[in-house]
């Protein structure tokens, strides 16, 4: 079951609700862009590439729902509501990637009836979340034969079926891993403040019946150092023309623990992950999110923190490309040096 | 209000119940030796010198209550309640330092009569408890005098009052750079899984008026990035004879992350937690606790982790002596060659 998917009997976007995971497994529907902007700031759907494949749809759905009679008209509707989506959640890059394609694909086209116009732009999302499950299933082929057999691996966040259309980036490289039959154990990092590991990708891997055990952020130095872990794998939300890469919060700690005791990094992120037009990781803009965040955690039956505290909530840091072991892409494994590596793999088409 | 503090009226050992903090502020009785362990290994009781403090009232708890009739009788009970209270927590050294400490001076005196036993093991106690907060005056203050005014810290776990007898470790630095007029903002590690950071430090620096934002530990990468951060400050639970750190979960990767930024890395602790037998970290046992404490935790009101998810949970980790910028102990400032300076620092008496 896809993680997002166009329903063509509203029309509107069907989504699993990973608020709600995983005590609770419900379908969302987005009927309009406004309900789709609220489901990405609100988390209800996240991930780099299920966010692209979210705001692919949610253009469509503008198309549908449009009463343009023109197709300059309706252009003009489609231009205002991708920038509307791409500003709702700042760092990944594969929404602005998604939109962009769409726009350009039909732009580039001679187009007279604005009925066309709204078949070509569905099309092309139909095309981006399909497309989604074949370079998720490359990636993890040339992931998971970088991984020994046995293999302990750290994995950070959730970057599994429910953070694409379907299989997973990071996380679709144990679970191919595993499909070959190797035996893979994972350590889930939590991920706080949204804990969207001990939340989601746990609740992935319970379901794919892949052994792991949940451990806190702070503990992924402790076992990087004990010289029992094989590999660390994490997704991105963009990585830079020279290979910094912008991904969850504390993605840098890990990499850098990592680095220190020589364990391969490995960023597993599709081509539509690279943004060559962001020379580097500073220029990334971090989205800082709702104190709440941090703030809202209860234990014990009591909140944790005292009553009036203030938080700080950065969701994503940068991890410099020095730390990255290699990237893990649909085109192939990139090793340094990456501005160059990078620049070529995106040149090549497939 | 010390932390932890004997009441000649049971006898008893009273302490601040940190289980329940910030949410109720409750003091809690131990009458006897299992109900003193029990509080220990519930973390009622935490903070390397708090433990320290609790473990030599312990000593004095059995001495009182013991039915010996002979002076070597009750240094034989004595000598197995040390034991017992050791093991009850094995990383902190503080403990076994104190222990020992109240034991050998003891074991040097000729005593004959028991009751005059009982009373020089309570007055070694009591010692172990005032000089605590002494101890950590001094410390606070070289501390205070390597933070530039205005500050950005940031500080892992509690070393604070609630750490220690009174004032903290750590947190006692910014404590006296704070009562010296310097503007001192934290901040504060939430510091899973225990969350001693939003918990326990949020609130002392609540009730001290010393400005802080709770972070996720995964934050600190970020800030530390950011170049606004000026120092980190730690404690210590145990510090080898060459310098590696033995402290609280987490605290390895962000001496990585302030190593990398070249910001100040701070371990603020008492010579009472320097282990000479220890010649390195490798070697000091890492407690690991309940898997429990990392899977009980709620948000929106349901627990997180999916049904039948496994942890692993260890409570410490070892931080390699090269990321230490300095140690601040009672006797000064320590920097490197570490093991040549700590062997000093210990042989000089104040």
């Amino acid at each position: 079951m896809p993680t997002v998917s166009w329903d063509p009997t509203g029309p509107f976007i069907k989504m699993i609700d990973q608020r709600l995971l995983p005590h609770e497994f419900r379908f969302l529907e987005l009927h309009n862009l406004e309900e789709l902007t609220v489901a990405i700031k609100t988390m209800a759907v996240r991930g780099a590439p299920a966010l692209g494949a979210a705001a692919a749809y949610g253009l469509a759905l503008v198309a549908m729902q449009s009463s343009a009679e023109t197709v300059d008209s309706l252009r003009d509707e489609l231009d205002a509501a991708a920038t509307e989506i791409e500003q709702s959640r700042p760092t990944a890059v594969n929404m602005k990637w998604a939109l962009e394609r769409i726009l350009k694909e039909t732009g580039e086209k001679e187009i007279l009836d604005p009925e066309d116009l709204r078949a070509e732009i569905l099309a092309g999302a139909k095309a981006i979340a399909e497309e989604d499950v074949l370079t998720n299933r490359k990636m993890a082929a040339f992931g998971a034969a970088l991984l020994p057999d046995p293999s302990l691996v750290i994995h950070h966040c959730n970057t599994g079926a429910l953070a694409t259309v379907d299989h997973g980036t990071a996380l679709g490289v144990v679970r191919t891993a595993h499909e070959q039959g190797k035996q893979i154990h994972v350590l889930v990092d939590e991920t706080r403040p949204r804990l969207q590991g001990a939340r989601l990708t746990a609740w992935e891997l319970q379901q794919a019946g892949i052994p792991f055990d949940i451990i806190s952020d702070n503990a992924a130095g402790y076992f990087l150092a004990s010289a029992e872990v094989d590999a660390v794998l994490v997704g991105a939300d963009r990585v830079a023309a020279n290979g910094d890469v912008a991904n969850k919060i504390g993605t840098y700690m890990l990499a850098l623990a990592a680095n220190d005791n020589l364990v391969p990094f490995y960023c597993v992120a599709p081509t539509s992950t690279f943004d060559l037009a962001c020379p580097t990781g500073e220029l990334i803009p971090i989205e800082e999110r709702d104190p709440k965040e941090v703030l809202d955690i209860v234990q014990d039956g009591h909140p944790v923190a005292p009553q009036d505290s203030t938080a700080r909530n950065p969701a994503f840091d940068i991890t410099p490309n020095r730390l990255v072991t290699a990237f893990i892409t649909e085109r192939g494994v990139l090793r340094p040096p990456f501005a160059e590596n990078i620049r070529q793999i995106l040149k090549t088409k497939e």
